[in-house]
């Protein structure tokens, strides 16, 4: 029997909790919204996730990862426009002086809110006579913007020197771009990658780890000179041109070949090649089912008016309801980078193809604890012994459980032996507690794909037993071949 | 010719700077004191030394990692303190309102301050007649203690919600400890890190890595029962007993085995066995040499009220001119548990050996940042091609550097192939500009330990040359048994 939605998200949510996975920040304190802590499990989990992720993206040529302060000085966010644009829409209710989202306010009185500018909002909340969700007055404020960052002063002089917590990992990297061109092949196209933490004020986070107050990015920005946006290595565009990307335009789904969205659509091949890339990512590294996969392209009210070309990743999570963003493709052309050139004052071009340029910027933006979220959501099953998790074999916190059938007898030792062994290569867990099956429900819930018993007939013949999740099949093999047997199933 | 010791921090920087270690945030606005960004090259050294870190630490039996939001809501810090007692010594100058730390102002002036209150430094101030450091009035305030945390107002809700960026990543540790405690053996101890940042508003900061405003942490915590703290098991405390300890007490530089220091000043052994554990990391794990190293322990006025024992590690920088603290080994007691307990009103207590109780905590600390500093000033040489790092091959950047002699005659073909092998195991990086000389010089520069060069004769017998940094020899070896060859050099 499937859960129904709501009862998905808490049943995850207990598991996380209970077994070490993630919980709200400061929980003995009642917790705080929008700030979550992961345990031990869940960092695993993240760790890998952000492996993959390197992976993926940083074997690219040229691609490096850097990190920065997330403490970053004013000027950087009048130059990115952050500190003029970054604002959500906030109503007070002028009777209880409640304050909250006017484009929440609306989704969740049924209006659709997409394309709505603030002023459309403004006149639906009168139209459909929309009341305080906490008082029932009529009487609330017009929506106004509300800036998103958190202010920090710094030092302790009279003059303080302002500061925000970056909201995106993005803008360190444009106040590194020339230093790393300079300290690398001096060559685009040149990839700079941050992962790191980000920060936004929301006026009110919800959704889990949907909108959270502090979180994880993933962010690659990749520059390029513009004029090469057509080009992409002949074997590289070879390789994907009849590659099919699973896309959302004007709100249907279609699936097309990277050369037929090249042509129909006068998508640049550079772009394509990166969609292609994150397609790929999720599908072959996350193994995310097709059907739950799209790439949604946004229009042009939705996406931020520097964003060229916007696509995002949506993944269909029962626990949400539907199609959630957990990635987004962002052309931001040469936006940020003549901003922080107009406002350090500083030369950002560089020498490229005999000319000197500010080059553009392709971004590939993944909200790390989203996709942590949507992993539980995807791979979790009802299995025989209850909810599990069929996390892929790179993915999950374990790979394996090392389990002596009894704790006793010497065979805690030789499964210590092994443990010890294995460990110096995967993340292994060793449980002697409890009944086996018990053991074995206990791993199943974490997703740990693989579960060796040391028996009494390990102590006869040096064998062991191996347990698989997923169609829990148990086969014996010898102890020293334990290493290539795990490594066979690549399947996982 | 050995550069003086300012010319050597100096000489750090510019290399920092210009090769991708690491920068000033924001340098293109000026850059902002206390706030450092990493390059490529720093990310990688960085990664290498956390996981270097997690290697000795947590592999100990019970010990895991977890991850918390930095941004912690107030009664955290009512609870451990931080709120009423973080404070630094802030002194304003009544005629140009300059504002400056007591104690720096003290020491600027060539007084030690070791050991003095915050009264004391006002008698001082007094008694030497100081005067501003900015326009040399003699009207001072007397010094005043001012809170070194960020504050954070959270949401937009009339009643702020008051939060703080972390001043360390412990107390996300002791909020979580209960927790896992019951999600992991429910075992004591019980080991519990985090690697984060954590944030102090530094009124001067100054010394680069050593006092800045935003800086990474590698903290463990372990959770103990007090009962057990002359409890190491037989084999564990035998394997150390004869080890050597290189202590620094009352002044004094002093070498004794952890038998003599647990007998002698009745430091208890489970401290003794970390303290054993941290020297070995500096002097097996990061080859600090001996002389260069040493555990201090601070008197009672020096350490936090709360610390009962507390050794420092302290490494002797030329660049920073002297021993200087990069780790701390902290027995604080229940204090912070017993502190959240009463602040949250929750039970924190654990069931272990049949008692409920508190446990006590020995805390290792590591800035990470300063560690990474101290690894230049500890590695730098001078080369034959100029300023050189010597860093151990498990922290250098990149291990490898392939070396097309030229780039064509199918060398480039050769070279890239095994790039893309190496690639799978090691950091490597491929260069193929510039003279061979110039190119060694390069990774020279870099601390990278091997160069591999292709040139005319690979391609008629498939061999290659390996160069190694420290002795400069150079020997051909078939390009198929390059691996084994870097593995045998475990000497670096």
């Amino acid at each position: 029997m499937k859960p129904d939605n709501k009862n998905k998200a808490e049943i995850i949510n207990a598991i996380a909790n209970k077994r070490g996975f993630f919980w709200p920040t400061a929980e003995i304190y009642g917790g705080r919204a929008g700030l979550y802590s992961y345990g031990h499990l869940g960092k695993l989990i993240k760790t890998n996730f952000e492996n993959l992720w390197r992976d993926q993206f940083l074997k690219e040529e040229n691609c490096y990862e850097i990190d920065s302060s997330i403490i970053l000085p004013e000027p950087v966010f009048i130059a990115s426009g952050h500190l003029k644009n970054f604002n959500d829409p906030l109503i007070e209710c002028k009777k209880c002086h409640f304050r909250f989202r006017a484009d929440q306010f609306l989704e969740d009185n049924g209006i659709d809110i997409k394309n709505l500018d603030i002023e459309e909002m403004n006149k639906a909340i009168i139209k459909e006579k929309l009341k305080c969700p906490k008082c029932n007055s009529q009487e609330l404020s017009n929506a106004k913007w509300f800036n998103m960052m958190f202010p920090i002063e710094v030092g302790s002089t009279e003059k303080k020197d302002m500061a925000y917590l970056t909201p995106e990992t993005a803008q360190a990297t444009y106040l590194a771009f020339k230093r790393e061109f300079e300290a690398t092949r001096k060559k685009l196209p040149l990839g700079i990658a941050i992962i790191g933490k980000a920060f936004r004020n929301e006026i009110s986070p919800r959704q889990l780890f949907f909108r959270l107050r502090e979180f994880t990015q993933a962010e690659l920005q990749i520059f390029f000179d513009p004029e090469e946006i057509e080009n992409v290595e002949e074997n590289k565009w070879k390789e994907i041109s009849k590659y099919k990307l699973i896309l959302n335009k004007d709100n249907k789904k279609i699936e097309l070949t990277c050369e037929e969205v090249n042509k129909k659509f006068k998508i640049p091949k550079f772009y394509i090649y990166n969609l292609a890339l994150v397609q790929n990512f999720y599908l072959e590294k996350l193994k995310i089912p097709k059907d739950k996969f799209q790439l949604r392209e946004l229009g042009e009210k939705e996406r931020a008016f520097y964003n060229k070309i916007h696509f995002d990743v949506e993944i269909n999570l029962e626990s949400l309801g539907g199609f959630k963003e957990v990635a987004g493709i962002h052309y931001r052309t040469d936006h940020d980078l003549l901003g922080h050139e107009k406002q350090s004052k500083q030369n950002l071009q560089v020498l490229w193809n005999n000319k000197n340029i500010i080059p553009h910027v392709l971004e590939l933006s993944f909200g790390v604890d989203r996709n942590i979220w949507m992993l539980f959501d995807v791979f979790y099953d009802i299995g025989k012994e209850g909810p599990m998790f069929r996390f892929p074999k790179k993915l999950a916190p374990f790979s394996i459980a090392i389990l002596p059938l009894v704790n006793k007898e010497g065979m805690d030792k030789v499964a210590k032996e092994i443990y010890k062994n294995l460990k110096e290569k995967f993340n292994v867990f060793y449980d002697d507690s409890g009944s086996i099956g018990r053991r074995y429900a206990r791993q199943d819930e974490i997703g740990t794909p693989f579960c060796i018993t040391i028996d009494g007939q390990t102590l006869k013949d040096k064998t062991v037993t191996i347990r698989e999740r997923d169609s829990m099949k148990q086969h014996r093999v010898k102890i020293e071949k334990i290493e290539e047997e795990l490594n066979k199933t690549q399947s996982l």
